[in-house]
């Protein structure tokens, strides 16, 4: 019997609903293939400011990173957002990034066929989008220093921040997105912006000097305010997307807007090794919290990517993945994703029918 | 009679085809408004850097100063893309944009009755989007010292940049995104990624504080990364929106693709005093220059904005855009925004039949 340590952080909002929902699968479908999981569940976020004063307390760090895996709800809510920086949840997830190295966030945008009406898009567009988004995590201006604010002698106030990349930052980051466009359709852009930023410069120059080991996969470039036209004009046209953190923040979260059902869409972020972190791309949703109305099935998704990526156990992430497409084929749909003739359930019951199908 | 002199800047691709469309139109709108006005054309970008070594000429510089406003075309292109940083095109824009001190931008994103098929979004989505993008345009990443590459011991190299903002710029940019507002629906909402960035937290605190001068208009904030899900999920949630340089370019060019029909949209970019700057929002297209393909539309009504803000002639902007409008009632479509049914074009011939209009 293979076994691992998994940590839960439900988090804030609608986090607790959607981890809840997820670990009754993730059990479920580790118990069917005779793998056993042990779950440690920690504050972070919010509701860790709120019991312990700090968005990432220690004993949560440390947990996390001495278990196999990590599996996150949301973070974040109006309550805190006056807070200052070092008291934000957001300060929390960040640290929780950085602290466990997870360099590489994965965000595929996939538009299911279940779901294609979902879509603000026309049918003939967003039919078959299948991008994943290889976003940097650790780096960029999310971490760059100096950062902060001052004043000038003449009494000016100033906010600055430091977008700043290195070159082997770039290197790893882009040797994970070649490999990933191996796996899929051989197409790799890389977005940013070289036309007016050095630190775009030096990451086009990197990634284009890797291209050499990566001769099976077709490289291109494309300028970030081109690419968030592109998105829009023609997804289908990419396969997949590497980009530095805050590019990536804006472009993944366009990109999964266009399957009409972010609700759907997990996440995985990885490094060199150590636990990886799982965790659905919507936020914390803050309006419908403890009403059981959200969508644990991206949460759940982010199940079977920890479970595929991180235990290497593909057979239990089938079964859930397979588990969610029967239960959509069935016709049971949250809110987020409702539409006519569909059976319109909430977040536990939702649940119960994956389960049925695990 | 009025006299008013106009820089005209071809510069690269199929710049010069649609400035020599939209030169007529002006030509015309203004002499039945009894106007008088003089051209005085000048290279920049690609083309300067060919005939005179500079993307931004002194000269060209100079003249644009002296004038009362400053129509462009496009910049950039394949044969350029390569060249050190000072020897780029888009430094040509750069310090041009900075040299008139036009720190904001003005991007509309108007989806015409006539084109609500040209969008990719399902009509009922596309139909009736009016949006505003206030973009600040001379400060921010884009300027911000210390920018540039080093080693470190380790001979590791790093690509840097800031992202910096002052309380005084935060404001004029806000004030004029605020009687933007006032005149349109008199909704206004930042974006910004506070949650993050310390430059984002003086912003959002800067802009707030102004709000209460602008009673008459309701603000709110979204972080970039919501926004640019937002645009594509119910784009008329938004009337105007006011940000920094680099979210302006990405989410104003996200916003311009969801009229399916960037051919069609002008900018103008002010500052507190001195000549305006205006601009069709696309790019040089070098696939298609000299090729008579060209949408000289965008660049028209850039030029009915010059009428209207830099020389407050409303009547000679009135009708071109009123031309514009009974164009493509006419049926003619350029390429990009032709659908079946209509009677396809190329840019002088557009350029003549809004010409009869006028
Ligand atoms: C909550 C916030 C700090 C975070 C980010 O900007 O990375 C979120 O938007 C995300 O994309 O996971
Ligand atoms: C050409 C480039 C420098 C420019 C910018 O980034 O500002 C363009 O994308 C724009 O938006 O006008």
């Amino acid at each position: 019997r293979r076994s691992y340590t998994i940590t839960l952080l439900p988090g804030d909002g609608i986090g607790p609903e959607v981890i809840s929902v997820a670990k009754s699968v993730l059990s479920l479908a580790a118990s069917l293939e005779h793998i056993s999981l042990q779950f440690d569940e920690l504050p972070v976020g919010g509701a860790a400011i709120d019991l312990t004063g700090a968005p990432l307390p220690a004993e949560t760090l440390a947990a996390a990173k001495s278990s196999d895996a990590v599996l996150l709800g949301a973070i974040g809510g109006y309550k805190w957002d006056t807070n200052e920086k070092h008291l934000k949840p957001e300060t929390g997830l960040l640290q929780l990034r950085s602290g466990l190295g997870v360099f590489a966030n994965l965000r595929p945008a996939v538009v299911l066929p279940q779901l294609v009406d979902s879509s603000t898009l026309k049918r003939e567009v967003a039919e078959g989008v299948d991008i994943m988004v290889v976003r940097e995590l650790t780096g960029g201006i999310y971490f760059g220093n100096p950062r902060g604010f001052r004043k000038d002698d003449k009494g000016e106030d100033f906010g600055f921040n430091t977008e700043v990349y290195s070159g082997s930052e770039i290197d790893r980051i882009a040797r994970i997105a070649f490999k990933v466009a191996r796996k899929r359709r051989g197409m790799l852009c890389s977005v940013d912006k070289a036309n007016v930023l050095e630190s775009s410069m030096l990451w086009r120059k990197r990634v284009s000097a890797l291209a050499a080991e990566f001769p099976d996969v077709e490289l291109s470039h494309m300028y970030v305010d081109n690419a968030a036209m592109q998105l829009i004009r023609d997804p289908k046209q990419f396969d997949t997307i590497v980009t530095n953190n805050i590019f990536g923040d804006i472009l993944s979260d366009e990109a999964s807007m266009l399957t009409g059902s972010i609700g759907m869409l997990p996440s995985a972020s990885v490094g060199e090794s150590g636990p990886g972190l799982f965790e659905p791309i919507h936020g914390s949703a803050p309006d419908i919290a403890g009403q059981d109305k959200a969508n644990p099935l991206a949460t759940v998704l982010s199940a079977a990517m920890l479970l595929r990526y991180a235990l290497g156990e593909e057979n239990a992430a089938r079964r859930i993945e397979d588990a969610v497409i029967e239960t959509l084929n069935m016709g049971f749909r949250t809110g987020d994703i409702f539409s006519a003739g569909m059976t319109l359930v909430g977040c536990k019951r939702m649940g119960e029918e994956v389960l049925k199908s695990v």
